[in-house]
């Protein structure tokens, strides 16, 4: 690997630099959003579900949107000649006064490049070991959904296991699965698959919705709904999904073993690549 | 005004900067914490007590505890011959591999100075005009009480309103009055204090546990339980405090006016000097 692909590439507000003021909200409050890209072939994929959903997010905390075309741009001069990489995108409310109010800051872009992360085979075929994490999400709808930079429960729910896992699911505090530390999960059922409902609670990936979008638009019945835990002893199937990893097949949830379906490896076909 | 007040001092990991890395999880997730703290006549306020709630944090996030007297030396550095300032500490997990999973990372350390803010006479007499926040605190027992950087929740329910009161009460999705968005709020209902209880969501603040002490200590009867919104109605006066400002009698919540009390005459001479 050579060095320039170890130390990442950064740009904060167009500048070649890994440093922001430590008077930024984004790391005072959390106050911004940040999007986790993948880069196949050169191009970043599903550019524009992304960029969406950071323009949703951005209408929730009430910040500006952000300069679509400047962006684009951006992320194209770090991806630069890389054929496969990860971009990661936050953007913050900026440097204000003390205090939580939001004032009339100018927003602080940061767009950071990192290698592509070489996932064990193992991890598609025959799939990941998946625990069930003792956090529970709570429960707020007006930070549902979107990629806040809030990202303390995730934090605690990851730091319950080592690497014996790949992923943990997450209840909500109404034991609700609702989705893994860093991915959205999708059971199924018969010839159905599920999907959580992110009304309360979750991020909702972008990979999430690309497989919503395919079952509707290939007449696979899916339903988004509430999933507790403990109808997971009735699915035959289990996958998590997510915009760097691709659909991962769970092969085993604590102690339940579950064997490949049909239709994830359907799934799997249309997505990892 | 000299424009080394204005411009706050910053020390970032013993060094005098202002800057940290965008890859810090601190901005990443807002994997950390942080204190305010009032100095005054040279001293910074309560110091033991900011320390103790720090390390307390440190504890529920697993972050290695700071070191004590490194930390004092370097605020009283930052502090210097000022007699009156504030100081804001902050830890976060540091910089670490792409992820949620914390690592063995080597925590950041961040001491600022902002000069002290100069509040009109009239928050302390006759107190201020406090809103009722639309937005709702979700419960979350893990994260409760300290004082973490993940402050979406206060942004938001802080930029529901602009200069026309000066705190808002924010409730519990339960209709629980929790606290107001950067102070503890004390109710009094005949000779009795009450102060919400803060096992499932809310900032422990420091004065909120000085009043707590105080009331012990000379006989006061003081209740810390849930107290609903329909309970504003019974209660005879109200307080908000926190460190940097004291305590700020309320003069009128929404469209109810209260007039001064001699419980809060009497914690006002205590704590606001």
């Amino acid at each position: 690997m050579c060095p320039d692909v170890q130390t990442p590439a950064i740009l904060v507000n167009g500048q070649a630099s890994e440093y922001i003021s430590s008077l930024d909200r984004g790391l005072l409050y959390g106050d911004g959003l940040f999007e986790t890209i993948a880069v196949r072939q050169g191009q970043p994929q599903f550019w524009d579900e992304h960029l969406e959903r950071l323009k949703q997010g951005c209408r929730v905390l009430g910040l500006a949107s952000p300069d679509c075309m400047l962006l684009s741009r951006e992320v194209a001069q770090l991806i630069n000649a890389d054929k496969q990489c990860v971009i990661k995108v936050i953007i913050t409310r900026g440097v204000g006064e003390r205090g939580y109010r939001p004032g009339h800051q100018s927003p602080t872009r940061i767009v950071q490049k990192f290698p592509w992360p070489d996932f064990p085979a193992g991890f598609t075929d025959p799939g990941i070991d998946v625990t069930l994490c003792n956090f529970r999400l709570s429960l707020q709808s007006r930070l549902a959904q979107i990629k806040h930079l809030n990202r303390l429960e995730q934090v605690l729910a990851r730091s319950e296991w080592d690497n014996e896992y790949q992923e943990g699911l997450v209840c909500d505090t109404q034991d609700h699965i609702i989705e893994a530390t860093a991915s959205n999960v999708f059971f199924e059922k018969g010839d159905e698959l599920i999907t959580p409902d992110l009304k309360r609670c979750g991020v909702a990936g972008i990979l999430r919705r690309q497989v919503i979008n395919y079952c509707y638009h290939h007449d696979i019945e899916l339903t988004i709904r509430d999933f507790s835990l403990k109808e997971v002893s009735g699915i035959e199937a289990m996958f998590v999904c997510n915009s760097i990893a691709g659909i991962w097949p769970v092969k085993r949830f604590d102690t339940t073993l579950f064997s490949r379906s049909a239709m994830t490896d359907r799934l799997m076909s249309v997505f990892n690549n």
